[in-house]
Formats: structure tokens, C-alpha cells, sequence
């Protein structure tokens, strides 16, 4: 399944990509209970399908099996009949496909091309940080360039979306916690990520973690670490490697940091970006006011935003 | 005021010390709505006075001023009445003061004695990051001992709440944006936090962030670099200092923040800890399992937290 988050009447609803369509599962579960003539099909609704994502990826399994089977029941019913509960894909105002996670980990110097265009040494244990909830950005959404550094870095990244609740989880289990992948674009201003010995003052400007287009549930991603992805500044490409070259692995990564923190739902870990940042090129690349900036992951999709005068 | 979230019915609430005993602020309002004959008072009083921290604060000085004058009339009513509204204060099972703040932005080396014992240069820029939500803990609440370390440090700080969204905030109204003023203890798993060049990994185990006992009001703190904080690993004092002597003050470092980030209501600013630090000890002076560790901040209050198995 693409799940993706969006915005309706104000509130925040978890919706799937459908014969171009976005499905609103939570209203489209409704409508298949109904149809069974159950009662209050509504209330029962948000108790087997939750309209928001992290509510939805608490339910785990049970919820993800109840939103494989709104979506074959939708795939059955005429395409007139479709509109009660989606939309066309244009309409739709989306969301990071996690609107709020609890935590965003991101994982530094973990491919081999970056470490040695930032001239440093390849890591023996992973290097992580912190992204704030105020960086947050939708597919689509500007970017606002910040006020007090011109040097506004890109970096791609594959993010892992816990899905299930975890704490010392062993390495060949640690992919039973995942629900899913999704593109993430790890926006830095340089200067101010590396002016004191702590880079979270360029980590976390407002709006600078891009995410999405959509959530990929893992089931269509069996090896995450075979996914070609890609950066484009406008119509340059900038980043050009695959998942396979990720210097610790994604389930090393999650038993790493389920040694320090419980994982929960929603949680996003950020794997890292590959080579080809704008700091790293002569002269530097970095991006302006009305560039345009993609992150293009295979079998994820295209994750673009603007950047405007902030 | 001196305030503080609680668990009441499973549910988040908050509460304001008076005469030894925590009022129900949200109950007190209901019961002074109903004593004026207001239809729908348990309505009326969840938007008057919300029952959580972060609604609370997101209120600003209307909702303030209303707890106030809910105080004001609990103080005047006969102290048998006021059992449907308040609680003895050895009954409550306390919260952090904001069980769920959206940021926890920390300073390092803002006390002259903490950068001189960790042998570094004294900052001319502000060093922050992050610790992230798993690491809130409440006052009197266990913290479970990291199975993977034995450089369990302690750190008391001044921690600041932020009371009003704001950004790129000057540092001459940089007050304005101040609810008031907890305790804080930012225990860091030391060889974790230096084994790579980024600190989030010492700084996120899971309970490391006691905070409390209470949020005092900016009101009763006029000034909040003129207090003593200390620390104590079961009887002995270990940091003793006063908050006079931050290297960088507290407008400066809400200004500071705030040219990164928006700050919102419930947000966090740990001003940095004193020396004394158990790392800088020789020997080293690590907490261990079955150690009460303690962080007294004049006017208000103390933090007292046991060290448990992991």
C-alpha cells in the first residue's frame, strides 16, 4: 500500500493511493460497514481504522490487514460510486506522510561517497542526531530559506517508519518493526551546523524535513537496501546511488538505536544521504530562493518542494 | 503560581499547589462556574481553563489570569468543600510539568566551572541539541540504569518553559515568551555521548530528563539568573552553583533559539548544567543503581529521581 496523510475540513486524515484516486480509508471502512448494514459504522470505523497516521500505525497488523480489505472492497465498487469517500489526487492537500512523529533520528556519514567528499573518516559506530517537530515539511510544501545563512544544503535520504513499539530489538527481527519507507530530504544550513561542535542549530530550521510522497508499507519493499535514489536541484541531478551502499545497514540501525531509546509508532529513522551535497562541490551548490529540489526514490516516488524567500 | 500536571483517572490534569494540598485547576473552575449558576460548566470550564499543560500554555495570560482567580476562590472557600477539587499532595502521582513538550532544546557548556572541568574552550556561540520525548521523566519517577554503559552522570539545570509561539524573537522581549521555570536533570550516558562526534547518543536513553516538581510562573521569579541550584548524589553535594553565572544568558539564548526554530508553548530551554559533573571527578563520580539523585533550585523546589535496574 501508498498511504499518504492529508488535510480535510481542517483535520488531519490517512488516505491511499487508488486507480489514481486518493482512498480516505477511515471514511471508505465506513462505507464498506455500512454496507454490511452494521450499526454506527462510523464509531466502529475509527476503532478498526484510525483516520490519522500515528493512531493508525498503533493498530499495527490488524489495522493494516482492515486497510488492505476497505481497499479491495473499493477496487470492487463502481468508479461513481468512489467519490463518497476519495478524491482525485490533485485535490488533495498533503501532509508528511507522518504528521507527527514522535521522533526523527537521523544518521550521519553513512555512505561511503559523502564521508569522503566531507572528508572525514568511515564510521565504526553510527553517528546520530536529532530533527525538532517544527522542521515537518509536505510533499509540495515551500521551504523558507533561512534569514541568517545563505548556505542551504539538500541531502536525500530513505526513511525507515517504525511501526511498532520496540526497545532491544535484536538484528534479525528489527525489520518486524518497520511499516514502511519513505523519502525524507534532511535540509542543513552548513555554517550554523558546523560553527560549534553540535550540528543541531543546522538540523533543525523551520520546515527543513521535507518527507513523503507517500508511505510505502514494507510489503512492497522486500529489500529496502536495493532502492536507487536520487537528488535533483532543478533540473541538475545532484545525488545519484543506491540503498545497497549504505554504510550500517537498516536493521543494524534500528537495533542500534533501540539500545538507547524505546522506538514508538510514527518514529522515523533517516538513513543517511550519498554523495553529491552542495557543500562538497566546487564552487559550492548550494540552493536559493526559487529553486525547486527533488528526491526521487525507486518505488517510493518523487518528493519535491520549493524553496521561497523566508 | 507553582504548577504541575498530574494523572488523575488515567488521564493527564493539571494542578497548583495551595495550603499543602494540589487543586484540580479545570474541577475548580467547574466549581466556581457552577457556584455562579453558569449552564454547562464542565464545558464552559474546559475552555476556560484546560486540564492539560500544553493547552494551558497555549492560553497565554487569559488563561493564566483565570487560574488566578480560580485560586483565588478555592483560597475563600471552606476547606471541606474544597475536597471535590483537590487532592492531598502526597496522594498525586505527578507528571512532568509538561509531560509532552514538542522540543527539548538543551545548552552544553554554559557554566564557566562545567567547561573549565570538561577541559574546553568557553563557547562564543551557543552549543545545543536535543533530547527527545522518551526521555521525559517525572518527579519522584524511577530511572531505569542504561544496560549497556556504567557512566551514568547526573546534570541539574534551569530549564525554561516557553509560554507564546514566537520566532526571530529579540532579546529584549525574549520574557515575554517565558511561562516560567522548572528543574531539570539532563542525565547523560557519558562514553555514549563522546564515542562520536554527535552527543544525541548520551543524551536519549529512555527516563534521562526528569523534570519538575512544579512549573513556577515568571511572576514569583523575577529574576532567574539570581538562583541557587544544586545537586546532590544521595548526601552529597556535588554541584553548587548559582544561575548568575551563565555564560550565556537566558533572553540571549530564547533569541538565539528562536532565529532556528519557531518556539511554540510547552518547548524547553535547559539552560546548561554547572560544574561538578560526575565524569569530571577523580575518581569518576557515576551514579549507580539503588543512588537517589537530587536537584534543588531555589524558589522552586526539588527533583529527587532514584536510579533503578535497567
Amino acid at each position: 500500500m501508498r498511504i499518504l496523510s492529508f488535510v480535510f475540513n481542517q483535520s488531519e486524515r490517512l488516505g491511499a493511493e487508488l486507480d489514481g484516486r486518493i482512498v480516505d480509508l477511515n471514511l471508505a471502512c465506513q462505507a464498506m460497514l455500512n454496507q454490511r448494514g452494521e450499526p454506527a459504522a462510523d464509531r466502529l470505523a475509527d476503532a478498526l481504522l484510525p483516520a490519522d497516521a500515528v493512531g493508525f500505525l498503533r493498530g499495527g497488523k490488524r489495522v493494516l490487514q482492515q486497510a488492505r480489505d476497505v481497499i479491495a472492497f473499493v477496487a470492487e465498487r463502481p468508479v461513481e460510486e468512489r467519490s463518497e469517500y476519495s478524491l482525485e489526487a490533485q485535490q488533495v492537500q498533503r501532509l508528511a506522510p507522518v504528521p507527527n512523529p514522535g521522533k526523527i533520528v537521523c544518521v550521519g556519514r553513512n555512505y561511503h561517497d559523502h564521508v569522503s567528499e566531507m572528508k572525514r573518516e568511515v564510521p565504526t559506530i553510527p553517528v546520530i542526531f536529532a530533527k525538532l517537530p517544527n522542521t515537518i515539511c509536505a510533499p509540495g510544501e515551500d521551504v523558507p530559506f533561512p534569514r541568517v545563512s545563505d548556505q542551504f544544503d539538500y541531502e536525500a535520504e530513505l526513511a525507515v517508519v517504525i511501526g511498532r513499539q520496540g526497545r532491544y530489538i535484536e538484528e534479525d527481527e528489527a525489520l518486524d518493526y518497520v511499516a514502511g519507507y519513505t523519502a525524507l530530504n534532511d535540509i542543513t544550513v552548513r555554517d550554523w551546523q558546523h560553527r560549534t561542535p553540535q550540528w543541531l542549530q543546522g538540523k533543525s530550521f523551520d520546515k527543513t524535513c521535507p518527507m513523503g510522497p507517500v508511505l510505502v508499507t514494507k510489503d512492497e519493499i522486500p529489500d529496502p537496501q536495493q532502492l536507487d535514489i536520487r537528488l535533483w536541484l532543478n533540473d541538475e541531478l545532484r545525488q545519484n546511488d543506491n540503498t545497497s551502499r549504505l554504510i550500517f545497514s537498516i536493521p543494524y540501525l534500528i537495533s542500534f538505536v533501540s539500545q538507547i531509546m524505546t522506538l514508538e509508532p510514527g518514529d522515523i529513522i533517516a538513513t543517511g544521504t550519498p554523495g553529491g551535497v552542495g557543500v562538497a562541490m566546487e564552487p559550492k551548490g548550494f540552493m536559493k530562493v526559487g529553486d525547486r529540489v527533488k528526491v526521487e526514490i525507486e518505488k517510493i516516488g518523487e518528493l519535491i518542494n520549493g524553496i521561497v524567500e523566508g
